[in-house]
């Protein structure tokens, strides 16, 4: 499916930007022996699956299309070295990971990039991974990364991610000759239903929505400028902040941590729609993926669904903007946790729908979009890790995003903070670093207005 | 026509990489602030070509393609800051700039970018300029980038080659709503035939080759690994020497200067290609841009020809190979002096056909090339020039790969230089930047032999 949306417009990779502080004792070349020391790996010593390429790389979509061994990978294609101009600050780092975003994979061999960046604020450097999404989804992704860091600052020997095997199941190598995206995109078919038109699936499972009571939203997303197309360029900012200043203000609102998240999220796209006039009279409407516990599972196992749930941007007071928003993930959830596994499955494939409308053409834009913006928080170790000593700062998600959905904020907790990547359509969404800083400043508005 | 050939693999864009150093004076921030500048300049003030986009950027071959303003031109996109990691020497910059080449061009926005690169060794900087071919050619281009420097070291106030008007016709504005390119497309067709089959009108013009005597040429280009399909990725790679070397060369040996650029050319990728155990036994063949004088213009106007010379890659030694060279082209110029101006055209139009005859699917690495490789050697300023006080030390051109012919060496002349920029496929061609260092080697090697 990754596949089938790849376009100029549309690039399906997903990336991590992390951020270190190198050992006191480190040598001033030390990423420069780093990156040499990656080089002179083997293409055998490279793990599944990051050896893995496309068989039919000019044709993405094929009958016959296949992930087979990449004999002659080329590291030094794969693994960059890259510096930030002066001063090296944060602003500086977003533009450069805002354009290595903006580059499309090259499919003629393993579609991922590692990125050495040097030249940052105080001797400090990121990483930065860019991985498509038809290799491995985002959170086997970020999981791959963590594994290859360590919790011992002493460790110095630990081997790049790509040199470690997996933890998970690795996609499967067709070496053998039979056919291995086509089965995923019948499958995709099928559940679409037996339509030859996806478009008319899509339409049909829109509409059936007011019909099948159980798995009716009470939102109403209205029209706003974060759901038009998109072009190529993208821009990425970031935003820090401790986990215990957002605990402490859901304690006092009742709410959850994510509850939290959303409100600010509502309050910093309130601000930089309000300065664009392009605020929606109606509340936006976020998707957000939730692990639920379901109602006929009595192993209390849990499974992946997704909420709709208000971000109360029409609401100008925090604290009752943030009601609002505890309300209405109240209410999503109390419904989902209602639901039997099968039709979780099935309301989560409804809600997330509309990323596949922008198979459609000109619908995005047109048809009226039942959520606005994907805002996922994704768990991540609590405590601090190293990679050969440098502490790891920071890490932060940056997602994808597509004709209809142009904005992406994910949030990722590791080490008592929560890291932030917005990414988004830079023409769409001009400026959207704004969103950032305007994150930030809701954080203490908010504080003040709980109090 | 470069909108027709763009491709995933085959970009069309031309490129030049100029290397400076600055003025004793120059405060540590001067590129800072060189940016700041320019990203305070208003759209309005943004000179044609550079401030036009193509109409339907979806759909590069279009009947309604046409190029129109860019009223919202961003120019934070087109003009970038980029810095090497340490230590900042050639090779380092020869890595980023093969990977900014290998980045398509968006044209959503005007095609092309302009990025300012720090970081050099000894306070040095570079400029990359990319343009698409289908918003000017290369030559056009350089002679833009030539007359946006200053021959006065103390003039440092100079704007921008994209603030000045051009010294040549710009693109066509159709503001109006007639169609633009199409009319091209329509004149490229009817120049090949009124055959409504690309393949079948070279094909024909290829075969024509063995029956009209007057346009016969005594060569017959090998089959060779620079002749097959390209991917994305390029390898660029310079080299700058002395010109006063090569035509104390040339005068022994009875040739011109450009006879022991393409004998050097043939030294360097002999000694390539055998360490790939991959030489043809034929002499390699390059295709040459040059000016002639027909034999029907009393006026003694120009008119720009092609010849196809043999590199004498199959000859050992290098004053040999040097002679072998000086009889090749000598004899291609007679024969195109001899001709006609319509008859050089066509010639001409033959000659280069086969950069054409890669519009046929599976053609490249299947049909016998015509020539192996272009050597183009563009005539650039005698005197210094600076930009801002800085010194231009060097202005290499970057020209296009595309399937078929995965190498291209293009040099410049440049007060008292010749720079050469090798730009080739990295996958077709592995570790062509050894062709830079082997051409080194040639000159002292044919500097010997001659003596």
């Amino acid at each position: 499916m990754f596949l089938y949306l790849e376009s100029r417009e549309t690039m399906m990779h997903v990336a991590g930007l992390m951020q270190f502080t190198p050992p006191r004792d480190a040598p001033a070349d030390h990423l420069r022996k780093l990156v040499d020391e990656i080089r002179a790996l083997k293409a055998a010593e490279i793990q599944k699956p990051w050896n893995l390429k496309l068989r039919t790389p000019e044709l993405l979509v094929n009958p016959l299309q296949a992930w087979v061994d990449d004999k002659g990978l080329d590291l030094d294609y794969h693994v960059r070295r890259s510096a930030l101009p002066s001063p090296g600050d944060e602003r500086e780092l977003g533009i450069i990971v805002s354009r290595l975003h903006g580059h499309s994979i090259d499919f003629h061999r393993p579609p991922w990039e590692l990125h050495v960046i040097e030249g940052l604020e105080g001797g400090r450097f990121a990483l930065y991974v860019k991985v498509h999404h038809s290799l491995v989804d985002g959170y086997t992704a970020m999981r791959i990364l963590s594994s290859s860091l360590s919790h011992d600052p002493n460790d110095r020997s630990r081997p790049l991610f790509f040199a470690i095997p997996p933890p998970g199941k690795p996609p499967r190598d067709d070496d053998d000759g039979g056919p291995g995206l086509f089965d995923v995109m019948a499958a995709v078919r099928s559940q679409l239903g037996t339509s030859r038109s996806v478009a008319g699936a899509l339409l049909k499972l829109v509409r059936a929505r007011s019909r099948k009571s159980e798995l009716v939203s009470p939102l109403q997303a209205p029209k706003s400028i974060l759901n038009r197309r998109i072009s190529r360029a993208r821009r990425f900012a970031t935003h820090k902040v401790e986990t215990e200043r957002l605990k402490a203000i859901a304690r006092r609102a009742n709410g959850t941590l994510n509850d939290v998240v959303l409100a600010l999220a509502g309050a910093s796209l309130r601000r930089y729609l309000l300065e664009m006039d392009a605020l929606p009279r109606a509340p936006l409407v976020a998707m957000v993926p939730v692990n639920v516990r379901p109602k006929d599972d009595a192993g209390g196992g849990n499974a992946v669904g997704a909420i709709l749930a208000s971000l109360a941007s029409d609401v100008a007071d925090p604290a009752e903007a943030l009601d609002a928003v505890v309300a209405s993930t109240r209410r999503a959830k109390e419904q989902l946790h209602g639901l039997s596994k099968a039709a979780i499955i099935q309301y989560s494939a409804l809600v997330t729908s509309p990323f596949m409308l922008q198979l459609v053409p000109g619908a995005p834009g047109r048809v009226r979009p039942p959520f606005n913006v994907v805002i996922s928080n994704v768990p991540g170790p609590d405590e601090p890790l190293y990679f050969r000593g440098a502490r790891l700062d920071a890490s932060y998600p940056m997602s994808i995003p597509v004709h209809g959905l142009a904005l992406n904020i994910t949030c990722m907790s590791y080490a008592g903070h929560l890291d932030f990547g917005f990414i988004g359509c830079r023409d769409t969404l001009p400026h959207l670093q704004r969103l950032a800083v305007y994150y930030g400043d809701a954080v203490a508005e908010l504080e003040r207005a709980v109090r």
